[in-house]
């Protein structure tokens, strides 16, 4: 192993900076030279924007902020390297860069759409005979990508939608001497339901838990949503419902479009969904006259890294340095996969492998419908089995003057 | 000192309930017998809604998990007394119910409303030569009550804003490679722009901090606001800006009110404001075509008990324990109040005393002028010395399945 480079792509999570940690640590291991960062992800590295991260990482009180630091430590971008036909310049710039700088291994943290940057890089250097290896680090909140049993950042964000969620439930159940207050809350996924699900893990011996779960995976039908929320309120005063921004009806609408919120496109070309919540609770006052609330966790739900899971951070930890291993053993064209290694009912174990990005890239992965009640507004034991390992465990944050201490990049902020 | 009542009325903070195992602790130490507190305030409390306390504080972990409980243990209620004249049924109703379980003092936590309720049943019973004694116990995240140099409940909310401030600038900050994004972030207070301010605390050595931050006191000009951001764009490529729901303009109009925002008016007759952000985001894309996102902390900020501030959690509880001593002094119609002893520049240290509940209800106490910037939007050196002691210490929660505990009060879901 010469140098090598990572970058971090994509909606940034709580814990993406502790698999670029484990990069870094696996490949020095390995006997990397140089462990370079791009700065704003392949989008900056294409303009020969790098960082030596022995600057930042060579002191492991370096590594131990970055674990406590949320969002991407190196920059993100939303860029796509587009299909190699027509963009033949592009892709040979990349290998130009990494042979200027004599780096074998490009390591890159993302999601879906960063999962194809990955593939689309190592078909080309297959296509073209070239020897640099290309490897993929899963990252995720929405928790997504295919055949790894879960992403790292969705145990984070898991974590913190369910406390938040247990601190609204107190909220809204401290009133109530009047008449019913109904709180709909919104959560981040598009299509996919797995963070919404995690308000299910509200629910235990201290919390009534949420009084229903809507999520993308099943066709949203507003007469049966406003007639559970009006027998809800026959015989309870606190409503909460937790909804994910991406229901929709089955003439395939948005629910959010139902409303006048502003609709977004990113530059992967996927709508922003918001407002949700909003159309939903207008919908319900004007029904049912009940006081309504909606909250949006947004962006907090990926960068709440005060309340991180210890087991994300350590599995995200273990991910970036099975990617360097992988690489030391010559892969390229994978993604680093978790492994569920213990059976039901057993402790919970997690190990690492390797799988081809040609069976993970551009491939979504849903909430089974089996793991969903019979009524379609809730999770059943099968989830919160398969959730609740990832959300255990604290790393306390070092607080310093009052607030969580993060390790900042300095070369973020110079353009 | 016989049986006392206790009741948290109004919002909940994430430290009310330190007030309560405060007073509940000094009572006892003061020979109270029984310490009653009331199901969803004075509201519950005239209908004889009751539990005595040792049945959830005797344990002393029920006190330690009553302290990392946000919102009011006890159930709140926005329930205003209403003048004597008129309610004269409704004011022998109270006393009536506390002869009946030989109460002699009535505690109450809340805000500007709640201490309304304290001053109205002193002024009762002096007025009708009656013996209970009435003690007001601060309670508010707004900070705008006067006398007290700053209210239980201020140090916790300021601390999960000034936090997840600081995660949303690096969440934020991590995009850029493209255009920038202004993200605009909406904080609660109608008229006193205390939270808002704690916006400032994010900024230090590993955080730039946000851009703009602005309070209801100073008047709102549009055209400089979008001046400002035109030219924080010139510069920057992530602009993070704080905005009080009730920032409002020269004309009176709040911000909130140029958009579609439904207006709703709680109990206590306010306008609940919302959607500041929002309306803004509008304006700034439609101006500047800039990427923006708008994010409410909404009840968050005032329920996040797993971002608490030791400092406040101590404070609350000895403001509930001086309330108890107060009264075993004989005092009514006082408010507990907390008293900076340190001088500027000296280790903070604050004390607590009683004060005459006529000098303080119904009376807002604002930013004051000379802590603005003088471009106004942004706090000086004064707010930060002023609060940063108010953020600083944290309280572990204890972790059960993932999640931190709260203790519940079974009587509350009893209806």
């Amino acid at each position: 192993m010469k140098n090598v480079v990572i970058g971090q792509s994509g909606g940034p999570t709580s814990v993406i900076n502790s698999s670029l940690a484990g990069v870094y640590a696996g490949a020095k291991a390995m006997g990397a030279g140089h462990v370079y960062g791009m700065i704003h992800g392949i989008e900056g590295f294409l303009q020969d924007r790098l960082v030596d991260l022995d600057r930042y990482l060579s002191d492991p009180m370096g590594i131990e902020l970055l674990k406590r630091t949320p969002s991407a430590f190196l920059g993100t971008c939303r860029f796509k390297m587009g299909r190699i036909e027509g963009n033949e310049e592009r892709y040979e710039k990349v290998f130009e860069i990494m042979e200027k700088h004599d780096i074998d291994t490009l390591f890159y943290a993302g999601g879906n759409d960063s999962m194809d940057t990955v593939k689309c890089l190592s078909d080309y250097a297959a296509v073209h005979g070239k020897l640099q290896q290309f490897i993929g680090v899963p990252k995720t909140i929405d928790n997504d990508l295919p055949v790894t049993d879960h992403c790292p950042g969705y145990g984070s964000a898991a974590k913190y939608i369910a406390a938040s969620m247990k601190e609204i439930i107190r909220d809204n159940e401290s009133f109530g001497a009047d008449k019913p207050t109904v709180c709909i809350v919104e959560i981040m996924g598009r299509h996919a339901g797995w963070l919404t699900a995690a308000a299910a893990l509200a629910k235990g011996d201290d919390c009534t838990g949420v009084d229903a779960i809507y999520l993308p995976e099943v066709i949203f039908d507003m007469d049966r949503f406003l007639a559970r929320v009006e027998e809800l309120a026959k015989t309870k005063r606190s409503i909460v419902i937790a909804v994910s921004e991406g229901v929709s009806l089955a003439d395939g609408r948005f629910v959010c479009e139902l409303g006048d919120a502003s609709s977004y496109v990113d530059a992967f070309g996927h709508r922003l969904l918001s407002g949700t919540a909003s159309v939903l609770c207008k919908l319900v006052g004007r029904k049912t006259g009940l006081k309504t609330r909606a909250i949006e966790f947004s962006t907090l739900q990926r960068a709440a890294a005060h309340m991180s899971s210890l087991t994300d951070i350590n599995e995200a930890y273990m991910s970036g340095e099975a990617a360097a291993k992988a690489a030391a053993q010559g892969m390229t064209g994978m993604m680093i996969t978790l492994n569920r290694i213990s059976g039901e009912g057993e402790p919970y174990l997690c190990g690492c492998s390797a799988y081809d990005i040609h069976a993970i890239a551009n491939v979504e992965r849903h909430v089974p419908a089996d793991w969903i009640t019979k009524d379609g507004c809730g999770l059943n034991e099968k989830f919160t089995a398969y959730a609740r390992p990832l959300i255990m465990g604290e790393l306390a944050p070092v607080y310093v003057n009052g607030l969580p201490r993060h390790l900042v990049m300095k070369e973020l902020y110079e353009f």
